[in-house]
């Protein structure tokens, strides 16, 4: 397998590497989200993560960026590529529980609430107008926007939304045993929500059943005027298939191939039937000589606050496969 | 007098203007400030300016954009370059009362204490550092940093602060009649904490009895790579001589006529004693047509949320003297 499918679309003269951090209360509902120690620590991994990212450790808490089971966290991955090309990334703020602990571009939202007990995020499409702002704001500069995301049981609202615009998709997860029943069984209770109010505007079915990372993605890519490649799996489709939605321009879509190779997932289908072009990057973890990187190859974790773009973005400005994994293996083996 | 005194240093091509919002309780003492309908309401005055620049007008509460007197905000004046200019500042959020309406990079502070009582701002050194994670961010793209404020009351923190490194300043107000004997008394007490402190570091003086604003701006200009050009009175002479005081390159300040000629103020005279070179925006506003901008030079207002700097940038952008003022007497004439 090459490390990067796909010839990228140009070398970016001045990318913007944009993290959207949020949360959807249905992370702490127990088994939807494997982003955290326990299903209510779940919500502090945005907080954690872009702390990781910034400083390279998490100096306000006492944690392992690890999963259960070993797996180094993703946000270690989008470090070291970071480290490696010398550059920060901008998150920003789309709906906290916690307040973070690096500065963030705030577009002041709320954490998206169960969609099963009525809207998850009422100011949808408030939302979608900031981050309209922010990419306006981005475009006076930045010649390409990659854009990333973290939100913790994110890919059960990806869901929601994605169904919710009849599009048949099904998600990833980051377990490794996708809790595809669990995830059903909200998405129908949230179709029944939508079909009762025959919403049909992609922003109505956010704020009906998506998260506040959705609606700012949305508007952020909306106003863009550069290139833009959406990081991340299936979360990501559901922002593609929301500004098709909306008949705006539909981006690409960069992710890892362990997000590709989930069976559960079917994302080149998804990806497909939403006409969205997509890269997948395969780092070869398999052989790269660390344990919990070759847990992502036995179908943990996956994909997250943006590992597949940091390391997709390291190829397209230049740095080698070689470079690439060294650092990651350097990186990783720190913690 | 001409438009701008003295040789901008080149012409920018990638600006940045930002605009740090943050507050201080002391603008809650009666007397303090004149930002804003009464005391207890000059905290929200960020909040609305911010909205008022970014969208031409207040949505989230009944409020006209003027002194009780019927003087424009200055934020009317920073609108109306930025209109001119195609262009939108970046709001920094160093630590308000009030949640914003418009996206902020949110450094995560709080709003400065009342230093009579204690440590005004007791995050001061982790809020200059994530000032330079910021101005880190910015060096990536843009060329010049113009950095405005907001903060009410924030002439009084400044004559503490600056007193407190040893400048024997006094500050303007956006009062006609500036509330010297009341600014004395507060300083006076602060002073008195500093030395039972003995406190040398910049960082220090600011946590004693400065405001978060301060913080912020000395972090992002210590860690800008560019030029920078501090754009407003007696509050960015602080943030120099803060920077002096750390032992960094002094940036240069762009201000108002309105404040030069403040004799309260004595602009020049600090500015001299820090080593900052000094810009001044003379928008003869008496021959402007507008009876609540010619109030500007009857010692109204002066100055305010980037406005001296805004005019600055419009000019150095390449805009005429005739294009600015027609613009200002067209935006103000719509409030």
């Amino acid at each position: 397998m090459p490390f990067l499918s796909g010839a990228p679309p140009f070398r970016p003269e001045n990318p913007v590497f944009a993290i959207i951090l949020g949360n959807t209360l249905l992370s702490t509902v127990p088994g939807v989200s494997g982003a955290g120690m326990s299903p209510e620590k779940t919500v502090l991994t945005p907080v954690l993560d872009s702390e990781l990212i910034t400083h390279g450790e998490i100096r306000s808490r006492k944690w392992k960026p690890n999963t259960p089971t070993g797996c180094p966290t993703p946000a270690v991955i989008t470090r070291a590529m970071m480290v490696l090309l010398g550059m920060e990334p901008l998150f920003v703020n789309a709906g906290l529980t916690t307040r973070p602990v690096v500065p963030c571009l705030d577009v002041y939202g709320e954490p998206g609430k169960d969609p099963r007990e009525g809207d998850a995020v009422p100011r949808a499409r408030e939302l979608f107008a900031r981050g309209e702002q922010v990419g306006r704001f981005l475009s006076r500069s930045a010649d390409l926007l990659l854009l990333g995301e973290c939100v913790p049981g994110g890919t059960t609202t990806a869901l929601c939304v994605l169904r919710g615009l009849g599009i048949p998709a099904s998600v990833s997860s980051s377990f490794v045993n996708n809790p595809v029943a669990l995830k059903e069984a909200i998405c129908a209770r949230v179709q029944e929500r939508i079909r009762a109010e025959d919403a049909g505007d992609p922003l109505d079915v956010i704020r009906i059943g998506g998260d506040p990372m959705l609606a700012v993605a949305a508007g952020m890519v909306s106003a863009f005027k550069g290139e833009t490649v959406l990081a991340g799996g299936t979360q990501m489709l559901a922002v593609a298939a929301v500004l098709r939605g909306l008949g705006k321009k539909v981006p690409s879509v960069v992710t890892t191939v362990f997000v590709r190779d989930d069976p559960t997932a079917g994302f080149a289908a998804t990806a497909a039937t939403i006409g969205t072009p997509v890269y997948y990057v395969d780092p070869d973890f398999a052989t790269i000589g660390h344990e919990g990187l070759a847990r992502y190859c036995m179908g943990e974790v996956k994909e997250g606050i943006g590992a597949g773009g940091a390391m997709f973005l390291a190829r397209i400005m230049g740095k080698s496969e070689a470079e690439i994994r060294d650092r990651l293996l350097t990186t990783v083996s720190g913690y």
